[in-house]
């Protein structure tokens, strides 16, 4: 039996729709419990069967906007901070929140914390591919970091290759460098060692590197890991969220705004285009992982509803039965040479 | 009487479509004189009309995939070199090519020469926004470096609102700083002292400064100037391009691939989405501008057709009769000392 620590307080549609999502998994999984941490006359009302389900007191919360690594050393009573500490304890495999992305992925690297070897947890994302021989990939890092240096995003294409293995069963997953240009000598310098770190890496056979991409082409599919640093990971995938609202957006308007025949005609393609959002609407899938620390760590979109929940739980039971932590550990520990490949970098740190 | 030098050979559609698009620039503006270097056995078959055209022959050609600096350094009698030539000797105002990016950048830094006090030349380019009060905001460093210091991105900021005001004829244009968060003190320490400077700048009245932007928001038009460093600014907008291209694709394909019923919506609602997409495809309203140098040098799309190409020959046009590069040069000789805010950034040039 698997043990998910849920902040039930985390997200702008919580505790009700945590609570919601929650009771959905619970009934399509055999094998998770669910501790639920939150401010208890709120959430325990909300709780129609407790099968599978506890409940935990959390007298504080973290709200959307607090400054994440102070609140979350301060509010030590917060439903983030004690479900990390149930996770940290043992008592529980795994840490869920859709509340404040900052305090989980502080709560994740400080409380939980790194997996030993890797230097920078970063946030991964799932994305679906619109070209190419599989349907996802996943990019990280999403932010989690500001800077990058290249041993990171070197550490960045292993971590990402083995979620993509065995969460989305890819073998041998293909792993691109988010780089402005596809020759092997572009970029600055951070990107420029990766690729040699990367390209290293898969002469031992230890990834499968394919080169750059570039962010033009990676909702076509060319890799199934796209590795970038925080800053321009973060850049390209609001770009791409922002773009697809935009456009989706000017759509509709441009459909209402013409004759009456247009708007007829929206109204037949209508479902056509519903079942290319659901595809661009990656978020409804599941959540962002906090990848590199030792435990499955998820974050939901702030403004999921319980179907997302409950679909990020499936993702992080995904993790639990792949083992994914263990074989990411075992990994790094056999390879600790491989993995900080130049002495400089390590004392740079 | 304007004198503009074209690279006739450059672009997917050389010499044709630049011939093409050069006699619709001269049927439309009596002010210009067009000079067109180029291989003459090909070129000058195509011009129907040699009013305002003069021809020039060039030997060589510099193709779309050469390595840009050998390139202009070893080509001495390629089109482009002999049209950025002419500009640097005085015999033309304005540089054209649709051809390699990297090519005309290198012609404009090394050979049209960049601005005494701006230290890095960036690729620049007008953007349609889709929410705010205007209908356009310029974005920069699109590429052209792949590493910047914060002077040059606050100097971009300075340039940005130049070519806003001028051009765009927007007031006070207000500067917005691409970062991963809107609070001030967001970003990796290069964008965080470019807030700082920008800040500034700002409460001297040089420019007008709003602070952060999110890639997620850009399209939206919430800065009239867009300020990015040349990694990640690549990066935004390759992401939001290629989401706009998947996005239309997947469109058409959803509609295509769906009852007769979506197929009949999908020739209904064509007209309004032509509408939108035309305003997509913000490429084809005029060229990418290399700023920050001596002249106006402008870079169209490589799949340019004459229609486009015409658009740059009436931006340029713009810039010369504004006479922009002599006011950003009287501005940087005026206040020297606050574009290079922190001696020691100068001293690590």
């Amino acid at each position: 039996m698997f043990k998910i620590a849920v902040d039930a307080m985390g997200g702008d549609n919580a505790p009700q729709e945590v609570v919601a999502g929650i009771e959905q998994a619970r009934d399509r999984m055999q094998d998770v419990e669910f501790v639920l941490f939150g401010q208890l006359d709120k959430v325990a009302p909300l709780v129609k069967d407790q099968t599978r389900i506890t409940l935990v007191q959390a007298d504080e919360v973290i709200e959307m906007a607090e400054e994440p690594v102070k609140s979350v050393r301060r509010k030590k009573q917060s439903s983030l901070v004690l479900a990390a500490n149930a996770v940290k304890a043992g008592e529980a495999d795994a840490l869920f929140s859709a509340g404040n992305t900052g305090a989980l992925l502080a709560a994740g690297i400080f409380i939980v914390g790194r997996i030993k070897g890797i230097d920078r947890p970063a946030l991964m994302t799932v994305m679906p591919a619109f070209g190419g021989p599989r349907d996802n990939f996943v990019m990280m890092d999403m932010g989690a970091n500001a800077e990058n240096r290249p041993t990171h995003l070197y550490q960045y294409g292993i971590l990402g290759s083995f979620y993509a293995n065995n969460i989305l069963g890819y073998d041998q997953p293909r792993v691109g460098l988010l780089n402005n240009g596809t020759e092997a000598d572009k970029g600055d310098q951070v990107h420029k060692e990766a690729h040699e770190l990367l390209q290293a890496g898969s002469d031992k056979e230890l990834l499968n590197f394919i080169g750059n991409v570039e962010a033009r082409d990676i909702l076509q599919g060319p890799a199934d890991v796209v590795i970038a640093d925080g800053f321009s990971g973060n850049a390209a995938l609001k770009a791409i969220e922002g773009t697809a609202l935009t456009l989706l957006k000017l759509m509709k308007e441009s459909i209402m705004s013409a004759g009456p025949l247009a708007k007829l005609g929206g109204a037949l393609v209508k479902p056509a285009l519903k079942n290319m959002q659901e595809r661009l609407d990656y978020s409804k899938a599941g959540g962002a992982v906090v990848i590199g620390v030792k435990a499955p760590v998820v974050k939901a979109h702030g403004s999921s509803e319980a179907e997302t929940i409950a679909n990020a739980m499936g993702q992080i039971e995904a993790m639990l039965h792949a083992d994914l932590i263990t074989k990411v550990q075992a990994f790094v520990n056999e390879h600790a040479d491989d993995l900080v490949a130049r002495s400089d970098e390590k004392n740079a740190d």
